[in-house]
């Protein structure tokens, strides 16, 4: 099996780790417009060869699509017009939008589209980690539009970096995407931006009173600008829903603080407690554990 | 060196824990009033003893306030009533409404308002960790209040438990608590409240979709109800003033989601990634390592 993946930033890199280690792959080849990602990909051995895009897909029998969601859309169409009876994956973090762009063209059934639960807050080739997959949720959509051996080939991939593969709509995936990973980048985004502005930006005030509490939540501000700008635009309605079901959390602490009400607060954090049960069953990423 | 920790939780205890691997104190007292983490303390060695509040206070020479805010209160007046020539360091998360209640007592010298910077999501004996204060900040308000040889006999301690002094006015302390730590809390809690809500309470939805950043950005809130509803009410002019500053920013988010305006939000991204740096240069808890 032959694969080219298209973009080998933390999630491209990361998978082509996890390929190599496992007998799947006879071939990497590796695709990116970033001159020196490729350099990097290459000389850290995560590909075997870099290749101009028409090429890589001439050669591959698998296609991983790994770019930011905007050029994925571009590519996606693009590389179904060539696909033949290849297979071609993503791995954005939205899927309604790339559904629906390619609902109609006469290869979707070629096409699986997948979203690994999985990251760091790191980008780039370098943050590429051995490991990052396993054990992980990997979600494959609408899968009723995929070919028969396109499902089944995408299912011996994921299988191969040891992901749990769960079915969903895309439509539903991007509404639970929303509610859990988006909002949550959100939420530290903001917590960065409000620390920094009430702090007047003075590292040595923050630093004094940052513990591990405020490292752990302010962790996802340190995100890709353009990955989340364009994951965050792509999903931006049900993003809004989240968000402004947040907001309405923090107005209800804003409003038993201000009338100092002992009992609602202790009920506010208690029915928050109900959370912890539910994250302590998520793995960890190898580089929360280092 | 006597040592009476009063309240043997997460930090009493873990303070016993690493206070024992030093040569700093000759017998370590336990005071709690939960019968159940009394006996927890004793059987796992972190305290020699546990004796009655008022044994403890004759026998030590140094006294260890590590009880929840509003116990705290109660028990510094008391203890400073029976002070004389001993220390008390209170180790609470806010530090003005204390520091009010005992400004005019004829025996303030012998008290130092501190507060390790350090703490897990969890509590009670059972949660106490070695190694939690190592290398991590410390701040002792309002030292020039203290008596010469108090302050000095607090810095030995601290010193023993390898932590870095800092020095602030309780005011000033209360008002970066709330900005950086007790603001993380509110977000975090809020977070779990609103996907918990718009997840319909449904674990296998949430699990699915929750990965590493998630469970990072939600982590505190699994802290305890009593503790943080304590302190979020005694310091809650400061946590509103923060609380408010970061809806700003969320609605900033909200706004430039409504309008779609990509620019903005790259640079709200952008300045919030300024908050990196800052947190890299922040010890890792041995609980976050794990």
């Amino acid at each position: 099996m032959n694969i080219a993946i298209i973009g080998i930033g933390l999630i491209g890199g990361s998978i082509a780790k996890d390929v190599r280690k496992t007998k799947y792959a006879s071939q990497i080849i590796g695709v990116d417009s970033n001159q020196t990602h490729a350099e990097i990909a290459l000389e850290h051995n995560l590909v075997d060869c870099v290749l101009p895009i028409s090429l890589a897909i001439e050669q591959a029998d698998l296609i991983i699509l790994a770019t930011p969601v905007e050029i994925s859309k571009k590519l996606l169409i693009e590389i179904l017009d060539l696909v033949e009876n290849k297979i071609i994956i993503d791995v954005c973090s939205t899927k309604k939008s790339l559904a629906d762009l390619v609902k109609d063209h006469p290869l979707r059934g070629r096409y699986v589209a997948a979203h690994p639960m999985a990251g760091t807050e790191y980008s780039g080739p370098n943050a590429a980690v051995s490991g990052l997959f396993e054990n992980i949720t990997n979600i494959i959509c609408d899968k009723e539009l995929c070919d028969y051996d396109s499902l089944e080939e995408a299912l011996l991939f994921f299988n191969a970096l040891k992901m749990k593969t769960s079915f969903m709509a895309s439509e539903e995936h991007d509404i639970h995407a929303a509610n859990v990973s988006h909002l949550s980048h959100i939420s530290s985004f903001s917590l960065a931006l409000s620390v920094l502005e009430i702090e007047d930006h003075n590292p040595d005030e923050i630093k004094k009173m940052a513990a591990g509490g405020f490292r752990s939540t302010v962790r996802l501000a340190k995100s890709d600008a353009r990955t989340w700008e364009e994951i965050l635009l792509d999903n931006s309605e049900n993003v809004l829903t989240a968000l402004e079901s947040y907001i309405i959390q923090l107005n209800k602490f804003k409003n038993v603080l201000e009338i100092k009400d002992r009992i609602q607060l202790n009920e506010l954090i208690k029915a928050s407690n109900k959370i912890g049960p539910i994250v302590d069953s998520i793995s960890k990423t190898p580089e929360e554990i280092r």
